[in-house]
């Protein structure tokens, strides 16, 4: 259990830098179970890695350890970063990219990667993932102390959390993340939000919230409780974002009262 | 050998669906074998991944796990499946998408997933790849009892199968399918067309059915025996797809007479 | 260890070709750990994919197997070939995609792949991929005799060395490599070049070699010495493609004299 490794990047899959890290942990543990979570993050973009990170680990078993490298500052002074949290390992640069697995726990610790017993001889400044993060992950499915890994770090780097605001029976809030489907992901948590609520985004109005793409027919704007624990906005068989032609800046959602 | 599941979606590999369901694989079963077959079927697309799972499966061991998610009609009435045929497993929802599979087979046994032992708790109705699929095929993988799962289905919904006709020596048929590489491939089996067959398409004539893609000049159109079984028409080192502009409606084969 | 097979292919990920060469090896080894290197390689692209397996083998345990199938020339007279070097095993079409892994060692090993034991029955003429490269790949995974794979090749196909000239303190060199990021990977290793070197690319001049992207203003071109171990030309958070708008013919770096 403690041999599956995820990977979050934004490599895309047409050079053979995902492959190469997938092999410096197989050399050091030969039983890793490498799990792709995406290596299509948009080039640079540590707040949508954030959310997809924070949005998954949960799923897999304890002691998985989670690799994300979205890393622009690569070869700079920021930090090489290993986190314990919620019972997993992450191992990644310190510019954020944890924010949201921080944000959903009541408590972690952080240790900047110092220990050179688990990096690759001659690290080079333009491939961490290769060179630092992958060996140290893939030590940290073998077992080794967390401690080991350098000295503990009290303050990393953390972008706010994501957004929503509840006046009364309005909640506003904003969209984080647009999925494949086009679908837009909002900040507000499904929770927060009645059956019968009517929502407000991109000069549309939707009213209640539906059990399903296909209570309405195709084509049609939905607000649903998605899967991400938030209120998602959809087209039956279609793309919320071709609609809307852009993402809107927020979306508002008035409760019915009691 | 149990342990193997393929995963067969419209999911795409931007977000973290893929990655999520193999983490929720494995929780329930830790060996777990996950084996990508394509996350790339067109959005909502079940006649493509009907074929493309249909021409797969044979290929891996028996009691291999089939996961295919391409599924429009999420959280509708629509049911969710699980059958045995040939000696392996597939689940996914019951819109069609394992008509190709079925036509393969003398037999199958088919049900319907209801067991709530071996879904997630609070299953969303968004993500059943997740919440309801991904779970019923880590304790197939396990073993655990077919009959298990829940009551028989006896009619799954079916597309019909790819036609072709046979008129004396002219064989009529479809383009079922565009690969990567731009090749068309027909409904017209491999074994029902002779070496010296004439073929018809697009308004292009082809005389013979090649050996390989290099019996012919580079950027020239051929017809051959094709790897899914099927005869194929390619273009050497080009793009049959780009020749043609379109697909083209139909293909007749002349077979030389005796 | 011996169960590592890693898989570089311009198949793309929308068909099942990929899938089905891993059930393939699958149902031979059932414990083959499958790693893909990319499968995103240019159609028929064969110079590049001897780049990237060339780069990427020694990163992964001996006694690895790596497969390659860029096979513009497949069911015609190229022969199917298997090498042993550097420890590793290496499987595809004698077409010059592992000119790059034997002008990396020092010695090598060829065999026509022959023996009929190691591949599929009935191989068609289309797909050597899944009926001769995977099984063969499998087979060597279970630490079948090399020997017996088929009589030796004393001269497999081989490209010339990527070149770059030394004229005293001037060094010359080409791109050899564009990656996802844009940067541009050239043929001059980066041993060759000293910290206070001037860089000549494209009409453009860089003077010094850079520590790490962020050593310059975002969007300012740098030099690095890369993760492949050449020079690069890239653009701290931009690309360097997009930046000369096209892949420059040379490059010329000039050393600081002693």
């Amino acid at each position: 259990m403690e041999n599956i490794i995820t990977l979050t990047t934004d490599f895309g899959l047409r050079d053979c830098y995902v492959g190469v890290m997938k092999g410096v942990m197989l050399c050091i543990n030969e039983n890793v179970c490498p799990i792709d979570i995406t290596h299509c993050i948009e080039s640079h973009d540590v707040r949508a890695a954030s959310f997809v990170i924070g949005s998954s680990y949960r799923y897999f078993p304890k002691k998985t350890v989670h690799l994300v490298v979205v890393d622009p500052g690569v070869g700079s002074e920021r930090r090489p970063l290993a986190i314990f949290a919620n019972g997993h390992f992450f191992v990644g640069p310190d510019n954020g990219v944890f924010s949201s697995v921080i944000h959903s726990c009541n408590g972690f610790c952080a240790r900047e990667i110092k220990n050179r017993d688990y990096l690759l001889e001659n690290a080079s400044s333009t491939f961490h993932g290769r060179d630092i993060f992958s060996p140290v992950a893939a030590h940290l499915s073998l077992g080794v102390s967390f401690s080991g890994i350098g000295p503990e770090i009290k303050r990393p780097e953390i972008f706010p959390r994501e957004e929503f605001s509840i006046n009364g029976s309005e909640i506003c809030g904003t969209i984080v993340y647009t999925d494949k489907f086009g679908n837009f992901v909002t900040s507000i948590p499904t929770e927060s939000v009645g059956d019968q609520a009517v929502v407000k985004i991109g000069g549309k109005y939707i009213a209640g919230i539906s059990e399903s793409y296909s209570s309405v027919k195709p084509g049609e704007i939905l607000a649903v409780r998605g899967s991400y624990g938030y209120i998602e906005i959809s087209v039956n068989q279609g793309r919320a974002l071709d609609v809307f032609g852009e993402i809107p800046p927020e979306i508002v959602i008035i409760n019915e009262r009691n």
